[in-house]
Order: structure tokens, then C-alpha cells, then sequence
């Protein structure tokens, strides 16, 4: 096997989701984050966005879905050990989401280091308008079973 | 007001918590993502790991606090405008986070740009061993309401 990611630039998985109360109540009992501007809604009114804001990381969780998307493609095809997390570079959260907003995550492979079995992607969310929300760069790693 | 953000380099916060099953279900709830290295112990078993991992995203969640503990300082101290968090910089997964885990976030300030009324901190997560599971670097901005 020449590619033991068994991935190649250019392909690309989506995953969409409407952002809702519970997981603005989920992310905050998770996180420990109960900050005004996520679960105050009289607070969040006399700031620049008039209304709660979604967590950046509640947001960025719908990047964990795509990058599974694309380890269950890999593993399909027969990739030996098992793609995991190794980081995200220059996430950037570039406009507010909303309760109710519905979001689309894209994940393109950009580049498949074959030695390191790395795997560099481009990450994308955009709102129902569609709207860029956040952008930024995943990294997978292949991990082998000792 | 010279400092805008009301933070200086060198300022810390900490917030620590136990990663529970809870968790674990809420993150994919809320994420989408059901990945059998997070959701299937008999699979885990089989896996580099020997049982499941936490997701990144849901490690990750913990910096949400410790941003918005540093939020509030500053605006205790009367900073103008809200903080929000405008991106990560170079987050890497270094070590697998487990059920029963107790996590302690770090975040550190590290430069402040009183121009552009943003502040970079670095970010730490050590897990109840003392060992490094996550690194990487948060960027707050501060919006003014118009």
C-alpha cells in the first residue's frame, strides 16, 4: 500500500446540524463555561451581538464529526491503525452563531504526509445563510496498535 | 485608559474538572460525532488506546472557562466593550484523555495589543498526573457595542 491513510488531496465529507437550546445548555454543564454572554439572554441584549452567542467550542464540535467522517473512510478502505485528533491550527470564529442557526461543517483533505501518516485539512463552517462562521486547519494521525 | 483589555502579560487562571460519562454523551449529543473510538468500549479495547478517548473538542471545552475567567477580569476592572474569543493557534492533542480524568486548564497571558484591543495566551491542559495533554495559544478580541 502506497498511501497508508488511504486518503488523497482533494476529498472532502459534510456534516450539518441546527444549533439548539440543549446544546447551549450540554456545552456549558460540559465545559463549566456559564459565561452571560452564552446563557444570559437579558445580559447578552446590551452587548454588541443582542443576543447569546454560541461557545467557540460548541461551534468547533461539529469539526469533530466531519474529521470522524473522514477516519471512517480511511479505515473503509482498508488504512492500518486508528485515526485520531492530533491538533487544529489558526481556527478563526469570524462570525457569531445563533440558537436556531443551522450550520454546515466541510472538511477537505489539503495534504497527506505518507511517512508521518498525517493527513492536513482545510475546516469550514458556514451558517444557513451561508455565511462563513469559522475557518482553519485540522490535523489526523494514525495511530498503530503495538 | 492606556490598556484597553485591563490584562497584563503574566496573568494567569486556572479551572479544573473531572471528565465524566456525562460528558462523554452530552459532547457527542451535541457534536454529532459518535465515533466508536469515544462511544464503543469493546472497540476501544481493541484500539492503541485499550479503552475509549475523550474528543478533542470536549478536552478543549475547558479552555472556554478559563477564557471566560479572564473575560471577567477584565472586565471587572472596567474594560470597555466585550471580550470574545476571535480563534486557537496551534492546539495538539499531545496525550489520550480517559472517563474519571481530572483535567486542570492554564491560561496565561502572554501579549497584549492595545491597538488592536486583543490579547494571545498561551493554554495549557494537564490531566491529575501532572501531565501535558493539550497545548496551544487562544486570541481575545473586544468588541464595542455601536
Amino acid at each position: 500500500m502506497t498511501n497508508p491513510t488511504q486518503l488523497w488531496p482533494g476529498e472532502q465529507v459534510e456534516f450539518s446540524k441546527t444549533v439548539n437550546e440543549c446544546d447551549f445548555a450540554f456545552f456549558s454543564a460540559i465545559s463549566g463555561d456559564f459565561d452571560p454572554i452564552h446563557v444570559n439572554e437579558a445580559y447578552a441584549r446590551g452587548t454588541a451581538f443582542g443576543r447569546r452567542i454560541a461557545h467557540g467550542g460548541l461551534v468547533m464540535g461539529l469539526l469533530s464529526t466531519v474529521a470522524s467522517l473522514m477516519s471512517h473512510r480511511s479505515m473503509e478502505r482498508g488504512a492500518s491503525g486508528t485515526p485520531v485528533s492530533l491538533g487544529y491550527d489558526r481556527i478563526r470564529f469570524i462570525r457569531p452563531v445563533f440558537v436556531g442557526d443551522t450550520l454546515t461543517a466541510r472538511y477537505t483533505i489539503e495534504e497527506v504526509d505518507e511517512k508521518a501518516v498525517r493527513s492536513r485539512s482545510k475546516v469550514e463552517i458556514t451558517n444557513q445563510e451561508g455565511e462563513l462562521c469559522l475557518t482553519g486547519s485540522h490535523i489526523l494521525k494514525w495511530v498503530l496498535k503495538q
